[in-house]
């Protein structure tokens, strides 16, 4: 297996995801050891850091990439399997942001009211217990949580002529937020324009479902990806698949809007891999459907629908291609 | 224990919450044997029944009760214990109804396109394996799916002198449609009105999150109930109690403000069990929330947030109602 | 022409659609001259009356009425004709309530900020002039605006055996806060009780379109009104035909659902006016509509779709009715 | 004054705010004479014609520009008055889009029923009478409308690095579709970039409030504008000014969250203009606002608010520049 290892320079962080040029080109079937900064830049380090003093807004959610896939052209598939995803500090931070989270007016949600307090919190991890504290604020209470590394932000360059922040999940992915793209999962990307140009960022050592309050448990972490490239079958809206779930991410508003087109996206797997109806998904997943929320906080509002593939007949998506990557995977 | 055993005639059944006499007394530490009609009134009973031509929609969602607690007064807090959910009957039926659920137009999201077409799943339930059978009606697939028998609508009267129909949920609970809503849980409610007023009813012998199609595998249901109540308290929206999550149900349009809603109601059930600072919870929450969603079909869509007790310290909800119930269940 | 006058007394006062036996019965054809008191029942009467203090949520809104009309039964069309609208105080109030309104968050749309400062806003009428003088409180401007006397809140009772709060609207009327119910407005409910059961207050001296903050310049007001009858006919929302416009009002979450549920609705009675098909009435109306808002802080929001009759062939809407009851208006 | 004229080459269009090269330079103070296609590119000439077969919809509401104004930095204010707006066509077209429009799911509200049958209207302008003429495809009705023309899409390269597709807007204006864009008015645009880059485009001879079925009267433009810029205070939102009426026009999803916007933004604007403190801003607005929807179908939706002057003491809004462009136009 190729293997390309690449750490960016400060001055390599792409913002957004289009509009930037590749920062290298990626074989299909490569290994790719990659290191992501972390939401803030790496500009919260302490509990007395205030966001709106140290973040720049425009320069948040720092991309690593984007890579230039070989062969791949508009309608492809892009497969992003991640083998490993392992905390590269021993600390992260969350942050109520002014105006930015779930249970604050927003500059899409405005009210006359103040802000919330910015605050922000230090988790300090314990590598060999796997956990991170939480340490309260205001009050006493400590508690050590188990470390559950995720990727915020993975996506490809939009269509349409587009190039989006990396703040704002939309088809392309981008910053859907979801706990489910964690180490194991597949992730399936329409490709919109030549060579995909996906990047990754946004490493989060945990996160509860919903992102409340606009920030995870944001820490620099070590990516492993292998990179795979599938000809045609795009899905509109981004796919996951682990051992155990079929997921499918939309990313959208209101929130009904983005559960709508991932119940639809699922609908439409299920057809492919089991020549179901329509109407008899639409029943079956009425049933069976897992529906966590990602996000409810990144200006579109990323949720998901999964489902068990115990439940189901055995399946061979994408030509069992997330068990050809596991067997590559298990090989590193 | 008291025991009341209650199966109600047709004609006894309640279509709202509240303006319906009690039909009978309940002192609290009562232990309630209930029977509960499927939320068609019983009227989908095979593939070829079509629900315009079948249902009533005056008289869908038939409540069991209501119930009059002694001594719940506004501001108290209904505890319902679900000691267990048996299916009553060897089959459960499933449909889409014309302009109702999650991926079609409505009477609420109205458009100009046609409905889609009207169907029955009728499932078949295997008391042995505890399953019941999907079986597509376009098409061979036939699935058996774990029974997982939980109550869809569970509600007092609401405050505000006001009337509601059952079929959509609101702070007085009704019907959530939550998957949360299953045997060992403790259901916290707000007391509107003296002696509470409650009822159940639209028992699920399955359902996914979210409810995509509007409908479940719906069954009448044998429901075994511990009525308790709890002086003062009232919560602003419903309330769950299992032995290994805390829960709030909040019901609203659009879905993010049934998120919000749900997630400030636990911001402060972690305040009200830990001395957790608002903006301390708040954070907490994000790294520890699930969000399952319930339903995004009923008018009123209705979202989760869970947390795990076993990420936070020993807690005392209620001064431990739940584990006395569960003893008390234990005791059955 | 029959007249009934009524005044309520404060215990008279209804504060639901549905759920109150009637004040008086009245027979098609009658003029009634109501009085009604402001939505804050009086209780705001100087800049210094903070609302938290002076209102009892659960008596705002008060409803004169509801009044049984003869005859009317399920699916009929109640015409209410809005023959004059006067003043019946020399000041009307405004205000600032906690947590309520259309740029704070709510009750509805949570979230952990502080609530505005509360603020009550009193209004001098001049009665000469016919304006209203808005006084700053925080700065020296004073403005004397036109007075626009209109009806917040028009309905029936629900149907679905439902009893609704008169703060929000739905398929029932209510709470609707337009500025289009003022006087020579004819206004179209569904009946759905026998005896229609509808009431009117709510009365605004002023309100621009949305009402932002939630409460207009809320007065006492003298209500002239023609009642009549069509058989049949009722319309999903209500509609008000005015001598310039036909008009929808729908009430829902989110605001676009009730524009839809409006747009709709205006379709419906194109092609009822003029046998338009619904796409040739979708593109018509697509170049015609007015879509001034009504309120978006009632919990429902209420969405206005207007077309000027000057644009379209003479329409004969529910027989004339409006014209016939202009006619029957110039002869008080 | 200077004058530059330009009318683009097909493959000169612009499909996108930002990410493209301007096609002049323009020194504020200068008249423009542009031309603009139609949003249809102009394919669609006959009620045959149908919008599968003929749109390409990367390539709809082409823009003319982007224009780069000389000494406009980020932070400035662009004015854009429009002098002028004379249909460049006898014919313009309308037509229901597969997926498109308000009355119908979309790939942003997606539902399983089918699409909206496709149908392309085409409208004759009588240029004396200054008419267009509705006539029904499924039925007998013509109609003359007033010709009413304006411009649907005109906004400024965006900020955050980002390039946006021409049919959806934002912060930065674009395909707001709103009818308060017409001749008269003055458009008042934050700048994001040096140059500003600013484009217009799709133009309607007519559009009702909400562009319901997702198309107005569209036809090919010409336009005269006179360009300005005003150093700093750049509106979050673009604002317009008329003789007669403040607007301000903010696009988000839900059209809650528009409006909600678009009412800050006033707020501001009357804080700014009469040194009215929030609250009382509020409140006035409260009385006085009107509502107007734009659009509720280019994926963000656009909601209007507007005062009028006549209601305020006398304003000078950036310096009186809306008069001083009025006086500017008189002289062409």
């Amino acid at each position: 297996m190729e293997i390309i290892e690449f750490i960016p320079e400060r001055e390599q962080y792409a913002w957004t995801f289009g509009g930037v040029p590749p920062v290298r080109t990626v074989t299909p079937g490569t290994l790719m050891r990659l290191w992501t900064e972390d939401a803030f830049s790496g500009r919260l380090q302490s509990a007395s850091d205030r966001p709106s003093e140290k973040l720049d807004m425009r320069e948040v959610n720092p991309q690593t990439g984007p890579f230039y896939v070989e062969g791949a052209e508009p309608g492809d598939t892009l497969a992003l399997h991640i083998v490993d995803l392992e905390p590269a500090r021993d600390w992260a931070a969350s942050a109520t942001i002014p105006l930015f989270g779930g249970l604050t007016s927003t500059d899409r949600t405005v009210t006359l009211q103040d802000a919330l307090p910015e605050l922000t919190w230090i988790y300090q991890l314990d590598r060999e217990r796997q956990t991170v504290r939480f340490e309260a604020l205001r009050g006493e209470l400590q508690l050590d949580l188990p470390v559950a590394p995720m990727l915020g932000t993975v996506g490809v360059a939009p269509g349409a002529r587009e190039v989006r922040t990396s703040l704002v999940p939309d088809m392309f992915g981008g910053n859907m937020d979801t706990p489910e793209m964690r180490a194991g999962a597949t992730c399936y990307l329409g490709v919109n324009v030549e060579g995909a140009l996906f990047s990754v960022g946004d490493g989060h050592y945990r996160q509860g479902e919903g992102e409340s309050c606009g920030t995870a448990v944001e820490g620099a972490m070590n990516v492993t990806l292998i990179v795979e490239l599938i000809k045609g079958h795009a899905p509109v809206w981004p796919r996951i698949e682990q051992d155990g779930h079929y997921v499918v991410v939309a990313s959208s508003r209101p929130l009904e809007d983005a559960w709508r087109a991932s119940q639809a996206g699922m609908v439409a797997w299920l057809g492919e891999l089991y020549g179901l109806d329509r109407l008899d998904a639409y029943q079956l997943l009425t049933q069976i459907s897992e529906s966590p929320l990602a996000n409810v906080v990144d200006a579109n509002y990323s949720a998901v629908t999964k489902v068990a593939k115990r439940l189901l007949p055995t399946g061979d998506a994408y030509n069992g291609m997330h068990r050809h990557l596991r067997g590559q995977a298990a090989t590193v």
